[in-house]
């Protein structure tokens, strides 16, 4: 099996410069592939393990191909073709139609014949399954959830009632869509629920990764738009609404009726507030708080980055101070000037 | 189906305006809510729609009764009131009291003929189950775990051995209750476990949020008081202490034996050390952290707001000078009454 | 059944002050043990406790002993003495080997006579389960995970495809293993997906508590070294590597492709930056960001301390200023400057 480096060109737009017949079966990495594998080199850190690579060709940059050992592919962006050829490689396990004995499914429930339905599972009153779908092991779909065709459930996914998933969505195990958001109304101290009766929406080629919560509306639903793609431990809360193609890493979290823009990122652990509004190709950092809207596209951070813990304490102290500093500063400012005019007027 | 206005002005303890008669069906939003639909105004924010509502009843403060279109209850506190409102016209789903065939129940688990347990759930040893109880799909509750009245695990939940819940707790899915804490010390340099032997206790009218951790006590247990509610993806540590009707917002974690008190609030995010108090109605700000006790009530805040990332290349090197400049302050400010004094002996 | 003073003695290394014979059931605490406990005296908070302590027996240090009016144990290191006294006395469960009829089994799994598969499991093809292994209630092994011999996943674990335990292992419920990271190269603003070929891979005696994830490598592997311990609410991303003996606290999160040393610590929501590398023996505060790498062994903080709310609106408005600041007080040293030396002139 693989694929001839003819093939690999096409599938990444490239110029060949090279063998178009010889066979590629794997991926590898620069500094450690071998016969038979193709690397890529879109980081500039990596260059160096260029000169000695026993790959079988090379994915790269014009700019690199003279430096190229062996048959290279050149491409504008290696990166996108390195997903490309991945993706003809290594393409997704094919489905295993039917429904595991194991599986629970409430008779109301709709299963096309393609859809595999594993071990373990649980289909509640009302679930709609497209065609080409896996819901893998031990995942729970409650009542009128609908999954669009080709979707795929990894394992262990839970579904509350009424999500729905459009198309060619990944969602990975421990993935928890659709539960309570956190609606409270305060009675004299104590906290009375507010029912959350909205539900989560999840456009085409959504990717959810592992561990992460997507909660339901309140009223109205929370919407993530096709094409959005969010890591794990991530957690969306009620009424947030996520613009189309916008990306999520890990930890990051989105408070209440919050809206993202399209074509947005935001980095790791990056927290987002409630009701507030993020335009379009926003570029929130990694650990970094937002706490008001933004209206106009960049780069936004609060990132507090780490030092030796004896000067940490020594400047962080200072903290508490920084309004009495710049007090004594504009204090100081006055004085000078008036001393600078009387040694002016003197001098 | 539905209520009357007399029936919601009732349950809202507000004072109509309008026909009692009139049957309301569902919640709806001001800007979008048609026949049948009571709404609510409760943030100021959205008043710009009252005028134009097409809604059948709106939930309102006096102060903006005059400007509503049509029929309204007129309430101290339209938050409270609505949240009131609709859990009279959303209640939760009915128990489907029994025990499903694929549920695995240990004989000598105590399951009441009320309740209701779900396809695919484990019940241990020495589990007991409380009247009206729901053990949503796909639960697993180890040994000697105890589900107080009318308490609810929507789906795949996990309490661990010795969980103990009071009554109407709601716990969401992907939550584990129980799991051992981070106990570890240290031999040379390699870890070596303490064994975690205390349980996880949770009072009454507990809701916990998707895909949270609770852990158990070390020696002793974690206690969570009546009235608490907890947000989605948030870690509770070994031995912590949560006062009555203390609320946590998603991603908030507090670290091992720390005791938060009762009506607190946590934003989201927030961040509590290990081993420290936090006195009754504290309120700590969205991603803050708190690394000290806290023995007055009040908000506490270090939340650090994201700014244009060229700005905060600029202003946040400085973060490593804070204390040279307090010195170099100082030293100016020394210098400065030096000038002064022989300026004024001089001048 | 119990313990004599005689054998924990041994066990902790201790020297005995008291009774050998005497019987030791249960541990305590201090502050309200009672008859047949041991308890231990670690923090010197506790110490007041002491000369009350209704205790069978105390571990403590040399220094406490003359004070303590019961048994003692005296031992260099009481945290240590207390973590092997507990396993003494608080087992693990004995394994129940079996495969309960609820599991579902892949003809090609292997699973030794030894082993113990709980209710409501799935093991995939070409799963290996090891000698000793607890696999606990509702647990999900994706195709061809390895589980060493003695490891335990408590309950609700998920492992995917291909992910490798090694022995000893203790995995809590909600843990995700060897999901796919987050991979994604950008085509005109749309993101596609760069599939995730490589694995998890766990040493010995690791432990991975509740709701972490830990994701598979993009190519080549995630590595997580022996006698690691990782607490709740964790992301370790793709091809991340992790040393031997290095332990994280609850909610910290590696970004892809960072290298953390051996015996290093990171404290509770620590957040470390991605294709970094932290050397052996670094110690990360909680609520820390680490956005570059660490070259030097020692303890790093970027831990922003809570304050009042008015005092915190003060002086965090001024974080946008510091670069003014600095600017101001340069021009204040250059005038003062000046001033001084016309003065000197002058004068």
């Amino acid at each position: 099996m693989g694929l001839t480096l003819r093939e690999l060109t096409q599938i990444a737009g490239a110029e060949l410069h090279g063998d178009p017949g010889r066979i590629i079966t794997h991926i590898g990495r620069l500094q450690d592939a071998g016969e038979g594998a193709v690397t890529f080199l879109a980081n500039r850190r990596y260059a160096s393990f260029l000169p000695e690579t026993k790959a079988s060709a090379v994915i790269l940059a014009v700019e690199h191909a003279e430096a190229c050992p062996v048959d290279c592919l050149i491409v504008g962006d290696p990166n996108l073709a390195h997903a490309r050829v991945m993706a003809a490689l290594y393409p997704d396990a094919p489905i295993v139609s039917g429904v595991h004995d194991s599986a629970i499914v409430d008779a109301s429930a709709q299963v096309p014949a393609t859809a595999e339905i594993s071990a373990n599972c649980y289909l509640g009153p009302g679930v709609v399954i497209g065609d080409d779908v896996l819901v893998g092991p031990g995942c729970v779909l409650l009542d009128n959830v609908v999954v669009g065709d080709g979707s795929r459930l990894v394992a262990s996914v839970t579904l509350c009632r009424d999500t729905r998933l459009g198309e060619r969505c990944l969602i990975h195990p421990g993935v928890v869509i659709g539960a309570d958001g956190f609606g409270l109304a305060n009675d004299a101290g104590a906290w009375v629920k507010v029912p959350q009766i909205g539900r989560a929406v999840l456009g085409d080629d959504v990717e959810v990764g592992s561990c992460t919560s997507i909660d339901c509306g309140a009223i109205g639903d929370t919407v993530i738009a096709d094409g959005v793609k969010i890591d794990s431990q991530v957690h969306v809360a009620h009424n947030v609404q996520i613009g189309r193609h916008t990306a999520m890493a890990g930890c990051a979290a989105i408070a209440g009726s919050t809206k993202i823009g399209a074509y947005c990122t935001l980095g790791g652990g990056a927290e987002i507030n409630g009701h507030i509004e993020l335009v379009d190709h926003v570029h929130v950092s990694g650990a970094s708080g937002t706490m008001r809207s933004i209206k106009k596209p960049g780069v936004y951070t609060s990132t507090v980055p780490s030092m030796e813990h004896s000067d940490w304490l020594k400047n962080f102290a200072q903290l508490r101070h920084l309004n009495d500093m710049v007090k004594r500063i504009r204090a100081l400012e006055k004085e000078v000037a008036v001393l600078r005019e009387r040694d002016e007027t003197h001098g």
